[in-house]
């Protein structure tokens, strides 16, 4: 993959800032477990892991980058040793599921629906990841256009769960919230959406370094929209309802 | 770049001391959230991942710093690698808005003002970052003081919020704490002040070793005092109101 000095420093430069900010966000949202009532710890207890083991990918990720690549002089050159592109698979297969379980957790459902839907969410997460790894490595279009496909299959189901499956759910949040968990689950189809995009990139002619720079820029920029903004609509959710449950059963 | 190895050593132990100061900064900011109100813990946290997050930075600078140059013998001599000056960079487009709402959540202001302050004074800060940022990479002056002159445009537009539109909340603050609340805005700007000004040092024919010596060293005594010495005023002012709310509603 040919690209250029100034390409591999944005890329370093990007990911660099992605180690700082899911850093940063996973000790603010552990942190802020003891501003939110007693219900609400575990979703920010997750909300956390979920930026706590991106972090950790991320370190993994600017290390394989700059093993890639050596720049000596301003001049760029391949070292031989290949860039690993499944530590973002990895990253997705535990992450994707909590996030849905986030999601879960902060709507305070009675005990049987948290349960049954974070597991039927989680699983249909960890699935489309699974589907979709085979794809990525995968060198001709057939193979990469067969697991898309059936990796979208539970990203639908998931689409449908959230708004059709918790829509009686969100209707039953306090007013204060009812409009962020609607955001919250509209944050989850956007930002998600953005990554079977990028995954075709290759199969529609888009190759070559810049294509590289930018799929990699993308999916940096998907993974900090969906877990650190994602996460502070969760903080937020969690923070409101504390304080509406307070109001409502005054000591 | 040619430095001598004495400036070489005097930067480096000027990072070094940084990353002390950051790290120690932080651990006192995170455990002192346990002794003032939990209104104001959340800019205690906040106060602490603005440090720690230069933290990170500067960890990564003494890195690059040190890749960029070796010393044998006491002889220096340019490695190759080019020292990266765009951490200090990332570093502010996560920090610079963080330090406004710190500001902001400090003075407990209503609901809806915390929100729309941190958001316009954040997203500003944002811009002028940016703004900057391709005025530092550039090669020309005339590149170099067309984006100058940009950033200053949000930085004074800050400076205005901070001067005028924050006026009335400031004189709404207990009166033990609105001299210190008015002195960290007086510090915001003073500290905030020598970025712009290290930045036309190259425009204005300062360039060489003893400049670029001057420029590492000067913004990092900036970031010491823009984040650790304007976090205690914060922690000073948190602590303070936590005694006042205390004597105003006796339990």
């Amino acid at each position: 993959m040919e690209i250029t000095a100034g390409q591999y420093e944005l890329v370093y430069n990007f990911f660099s800032f992605t180690i700082a900010t899911m850093g940063a966000a996973t000790i603010f949202f552990w942190l802020s477990r003891s501003q939110v009532a007693s219900s609400y710890r575990t979703a920010l207890t997750i909300t956390g892991l979920v930026t706590f083991i991106a972090l950790y990918h991320y370190v993994r990720i600017l290390d394989s980058w700059d093993s890639a690549y050596t720049l000596v002089d301003g001049v760029l050159t391949q070292t031989g040793v290949a860039f690993n592109d499944a530590y973002r698979y990895v990253d997705w297969l535990l992450t994707v599921p909590l996030l849905l379980v986030e999601l879960i957790l902060v709507m305070k459902l009675t005990r049987s629906e948290t349960s049954s839907k974070s597991l039927r969410l989680g699983l249909l997460a960890a699935l489309m990841i699974v589907l979709g790894y085979p794809g990525e490595i995968a060198a001709d279009t057939g193979t990469r256009w067969m697991f898309w496909g059936a990796a979208m299959l539970p990203f639908l189901w998931i689409a449908y769960e959230l708004f059709v499956g918790l829509s009686d759910s969100i209707a039953a949040q306090p007013a204060e919230v009812r409009g962020l968990v609607n955001g919250a689950r509209w944050l989850t189809l956007i930002s998600w959406s953005f990554y079977p995009v990028v995954f075709i990139f290759p199969m529609i002619g888009l190759t070559g370094g810049t294509t590289a720079v930018a799929v990699q820029i993308g999916y940096t920029i998907a993974d900090i929209v969906s877990k650190a903004v994602f996460g502070l609509v969760i903080y937020t959710i969690a923070v409101r309802k504390s304080e509406a449950d307070a109001n409502a059963s005054p000591a």
